[in-house]
């Protein structure tokens, strides 16, 4: 009899406690090769959960060869070799994979990277055996796993696969297959109050690829303004495509002309509904401010709505690009947050000239995401199956949202902390009244097992940066560890 | 009662026929809305077809907005306007799409798009009432979509939902996710007898976004050589991804190091196990030269093994990546030929310095595959799925392909025809004992709806080309079309 105890306080789901668990055992040899495992059934009722979580955790040992499946006989540990061999490569990429248990639902271009390679190190050194820490990440955005609709999601895929084989094998056109454009142009209009046309909009695998697809149309001898404080990544991948990219101040309205008139800029990379990490929402005033910047010159402004859907509260803010009368607005959207980022699905809308400059110069390109999950997405969004996705999510984090800062302000030492930017999306802004520097802070939570990464961390002008300022992106926690994240974080501050 | 005649012989496969048939009927407004549809199971009785094929079309039908399903009372013609507004963008792209009724399986670069646009102007034109002409493209390789193993791959697809769900929203490393990885790997040693860790194999949504990788890890700064002849979209690329690339006449053994010596250039870009069009085979003895070359500086050498499963004679030959000592090489293969061009999965190999560089520089990005398809993929190499699939039309073709040649050599004309490099691949060369030019003879085939491509299509150096010569991609080709094919192509040269 395995005995295992699980902790529904983890953030390792219960299939994967299962599977390390017996991973373990069988790398510490206390289960030898052949012998057999107790059926899932009968261990689901010892453990007292459902077979298809024991279904999962079995499953996933026979993937990786620790375990193996006899007909009608059962399952049975396999012998050393069979997963000996190639066992550091995959312990090392799935305990990576697996630990994290959540999908990343920051903006496409988060860096969170660096965090991620010492996480992916320090588990590399411990693993197999030692158990992970039990960790909170409030460092990046990310969706929990149970929340991903997947039987509607594979029943539209079985649906598509049955339904549409000439068309699954028909070559997309580079901007995507027409009915999900079609699917998204309603969305937009539904949801946005974009009023544009479906053969304006391209598709891509994730909006790092549009990007590039975009400084091939728009040109790499362009200079490009990102926001300051704002991703350190953004910025990467416009030099890393030979593109010049200038990080520029923003001030309590975002970007701004005087800032841009210190500067030779061509394109604009901004986030005016949404600013992360600040929370900043460009005014309309500014917003025409910006649209007159663009209008005075051959310039363009990338408008990237990355997390519109999950706007909580507060009117919604008309997008730039519904504003933009001359042409100069390309507006940018993903469903890494609002379904999931590892489906590689991202679009943007283009202004009717440059669309018909991008099929004249660039639909030589084949597009990047599969006939199989455009399809997919398209049934997915016109059966409203997107919306009400959205909606749920949306209402588990507010949820979610009203019990953190609720914990945060009635804790008895909360005058030492206080809330900003709280009106709005997955994150909000923590200021601490403390006389430790942020680097010694960010240390002190990290030992207590929280991870929370200060405003600072998104300045390219660190000396700009406020002190004391927390980025708090709460969408993965489980409420359940609500209590234990405040404590920690003012037990830190003592 | 609805009086369509079927036709076997058409390119358009059947369910298209009957969809075609009913749209026009609405559209001509012979079928008013409200007219109920027969039953799926009387039509397909009427067709002495099966049920699944009329389910085919309707359900295309349906999914454009044409007709409705009603619960238990059978599919009625939709109102107009639930089709009018979205019909001039539908029609034009699904005209386009489901016309060809077939995927490309060229190598991704393969520059038919050219054509394509024509095809697509010409058809907006006439659509959506005058029935297509019936067409014969040899112009690009493609494979018919009847061969793709739908139902495997779906039942795969729900298991991995099923099984796999944390794994699968978990974000997938830059270059793929492990079980990919480790599959592909087996499969190039099982396969191409390439002897490589799974850790040196980067993942990505077609060859073209991994060419994109390269340049960015390799650099933008560098000289790239294409062969000439060769792709015009591969040059493409590398010049809209600011890159300088040289095309360089090859000779009879492919690349050679006398060319190479009279251009200043860091990497080329090769197809040494069988060249498009030529199908040239660069012997042994060339390849150590150009590892020579190679390993004189610091030189790369990307290998595009992009038909390597359709080699349909003679004996295997090991990829240049086997037989290099100094990391030089870059192997570069897809799945785009071998199962299906939509699914957008490609790899490459990269000697391992090289990928320890790639780690270091480029890991910040995301994948750009779908994880849903990666472990799907896995799954169905793992499985011997795919072993079995590239097995199953290696047959297909060689039948084919036999038929083809044979109904060529025994036509009474057939001394006016020569047959070059027939021993490999997925088309061959045709050369013509005619006083027409090449473009006067492809003007003539196009009439009798045959489309060729001249050799010197893909020629830089158009005075380099040879005349008279067609590169014939058959693999799309209907058995039944060859007699027809071989008529007109003859009855083209009085």
């Amino acid at each position: 009899m395995l005995t295992l105890n699980l902790d529904p306080n983890k953030p390792q789901p219960i299939y994967m406690q299962i599977y390390q668990y017996i991973k373990n055992e069988i790398l510490l040899h206390h289960l030898t090769p052949g012998t057999k495992l107790p059926s899932k059934r009968s261990l689901a009722t010892q453990l007292g959960i459902s077979t298809i979580t024991v279904e999962g955790a079995y499953g996933q040992l026979v993937s990786e060869g620790y375990i193996y499946a006899r007909l009608k006989s059962g399952y049975f540990v396999s012998p050393v070799e069979n997963y000996r061999q190639s066992m550091n490569f995959f312990d090392q990429q799935q305990i990576n994979n697996n630990n994290p248990q959540k999908k990343n639902t920051s903006p496409d271009w988060e860096d969170n990277i660096p965090q991620q390679d010492t996480q992916k190190n320090s588990e590399l050194k411990d693993s197999p055996i030692a158990p992970a820490p039990h960790r909170v990440d409030l460092s990046s955005n990310s969706l929990l796993a149970e929340n991903f609709p997947f039987s509607t999601w594979s029943r539209l895929l079985r649906h598509t696969i049955n339904e549409k084989q000439q068309l699954l094998l028909t070559q997309s056109p580079t901007a995507g297959v027409a009915p999900l454009r079609q699917a998204i142009a309603n969305h937009l209009r539904h949801f946005r109050g974009m009023d544009i046309s479906p053969e304006q909009i391209v598709i891509g695998a994730g909006t790092e690829y549009l990007y590039e697809l975009l400084i091939k149309l728009i040109g790499r001898d362009k200079i490009y303004c990102v926001e300051d404080p704002g991703y350190q990544k953004l910025r990467r991948i416009y030099r890393d495509n030979g593109a010049c990219c200038i990080a520029l101040p923003i001030d309590q309205q975002g970007m701004s002309v005087t800032a841009l008139n210190t500067v030779s800029c061509d394109v604009i990379h901004i986030s005016p509904s949404h600013h992360f990490p600040t929370g900043i929402i460009t005014p309309i005033s500014r917003r025409y401010e910006l649209l007159g910047w663009a209008a005075a010159g051959p310039r363009y402004i990338i408008e990237d709505d990355y997390d519109t859907e999950f706007r909580l509260v507060g009117r919604p803010i008309p997008s730039l690009f519904s504003i933009d009368m001359s042409n100069k607005v390309i507006y940018m959207n993903t469903f890494s947050k609002s379904l999931a980022s590892t489906i590689r699905i991202s679009y943007m809308v283009l202004p009717k000239p440059l669309m018909e400059e991008f099929n004249n110069k660039l639909n030589y390109l084949s597009c990047t995401v599969s006939t199989f999950e455009q399809y997919t997405l398209a049934e997915f969004i016109n059966q409203g199956y997107f919306e009400r996705h959205i909606n749920r999510m949306r209402n588990n984090y507010k949820k979610l949202r009203q019990q953190l800062l609720k914990a945060l302000t009635s804790h008895p030492d909360h005058e030492r902390i206080k809330i900003l930017q709280q009106s709005s999306g997955l994150y909000f802004l923590l200021q601490i009244d403390t006389s430790l520097s942020d680097r010694d802070l960010q240390a002190r939570l990290r030992q207590k097992g929280l991870m929370l990464q200060p405003l600072q961390h998104y300045y390219q002008n660190r000396q700009a940066a406020p002190e004391h300022t927390f980025v708090v992106n709460y969408s993965s926690i489980a409420s359940t560890d609500i209590h234990q994240i405040v404590d920690a974080l003012f037990s830190s501050l003592v």
